[in-house]
């Protein structure tokens, strides 16, 4: 309402400036083919398919890549305002498996942000929309900023 | 004390034999190369080394691949009585980072099974024993058992 | 959508029942002083006034009572269906303290109910709007009803 | 092993003191028949009997005051070094419940204190020793101290 576009739209230049910095870093979230699909300023969202190489003794998707594609989410929803960002607690709530060749998407979504204090909710579904997983990350603000020469307003142009 | 030792022996030889035909399926546990090096009633002790791949875009291990360490242990866990059990609730809090090349290794063991519902720990700690993580899961038992044809005491032999 | 508005409103007699039933025997609740303020299905508000006999050492509200009207706010949403519904495992952050005197108002709502297990988040907010804690709980459906005499659609009149 | 005695019995003498300051301003602890039995350098022990004004709508203790019960503990155990500390991420399983006239004891006992965050254990059992509740805390310290002139080996002796 009373925020200016100008404001907005500089918020979300540095949320994908951060979110592109971190994902060409992110060898992690690249070896799991976790892709990014959107990142705006509190918010990502995150898609992952389950390989066959991603599968527990149960032969359903291993709970701890279900968590790490949750977790994934947070961390660029965290890190969107430019300011380096570290988890210090998660939960997870398992509430349906996922099955081998399934595709996940989760959305991550700013509770809070108090001074250097953030709580984010991340949603796992499958591509029939249904509920996988209910995770919640708080994390904390660290010093420096995600994508170096980055400002809001002034992104560097490369040379 | 009071029990006998041929009870605590099947208990073993169940868990080691529940443990091994878990891992033999677990391809999400063998593609992050983690070992299992014990399992006994109501314990397991897993090992992962960070890979270069395993690093997220602050170049320290993924919060989510250091979960699926603490996750997997918990498994193999709760699993552990030869009881199928799957993970419902979980709480990871981060102590401090993991670098590439470091050693972690994760021990969980149960606080609590009250009928269907556990409860399990597990530790992560570094090569120098620095605690990197704790890890609360709590579990729920369902139909059918873990490794199939063996029996507290009577192991069925393969013909 | 396509839900009757007969089922609805059936839905919301049973809720506004079950939270009558468990309020006139819910103690603890009264002693706290916590109002029910609104029920319905997957849903309840309840207020709590910071007392003089509710701060802790710090000085600010004990953390415990804001969970306590955390979590009954939890416990009228996943009793909403008057179906007898307990706690499993809570988790809370909070965000900023409470003082003497402030009102707070909880929110639980439902996020997931899948056979017997559901997953309610509340929110706390002080009079001034601003979030105090948020906490998440995980729920099961044990057997028995909430209220008694009371079925979808026809409740017994009183005689 | 390597500490001198004289640097544990100052940090003793230095939890008793901050233990006995913060019970003597924590109304809520006193309004709840919470006694403190014991505190102890990152280690606390509290007792509360189930009074008739704290059972639920299922008449069994309210969650929200087992929870306050072993939150207590919590915010003795990570105040006990005599620097603020405050919660800021808890979990709680609710392993059995507990009945009315039955008396609890939780202790809480410090996993991890790595800067100003702290890990801290609680666990709540009935008087026949059995396990009520699990619970896990998070702190962080903040600026001042819990009780004033006292000072690691040597406590300001009132005038």
């Amino acid at each position: 309402m009373s925020r200016k576009p100008g404001k907005d739209e500089n918020a979300r230049r540095l949320a994908e400036a951060a979110g592109a910095s971190m994902y060409a870093r992110d060898r992690a979230a690249q070896a799991l083919g976790i892709a990014l699909l959107a990142v705006r300023p509190g918010f990502a969202r995150m898609r992952m398919t389950v390989r066959d190489d991603m599968v527990n003794g149960h032969d359903t998707c291993h709970g701890g890549l279900i968590f790490a594609l949750a977790d994934t989410a947070f961390a660029y929803a965290c890190n969107s305002h430019n300011r380096n960002a570290v988890a210090q607690h998660c939960t997870i709530t398992f509430v349906q498996p996922a099955q081998k060749g399934e595709t996940l998407v989760a959305e991550a979504a700013e509770q809070s942000l108090d001074g250097r204090n953030g709580v984010y909710d991340t949603k796992v579904e499958n591509q029939r929309g249904e509920l996988v997983a209910l995770f919640r990350g708080a994390s904390r603000v660290i010093p420096g900023d995600v994508a170096r020469n980055v400002r809001a307003g002034k992104a560097k142009k490369p040379s």
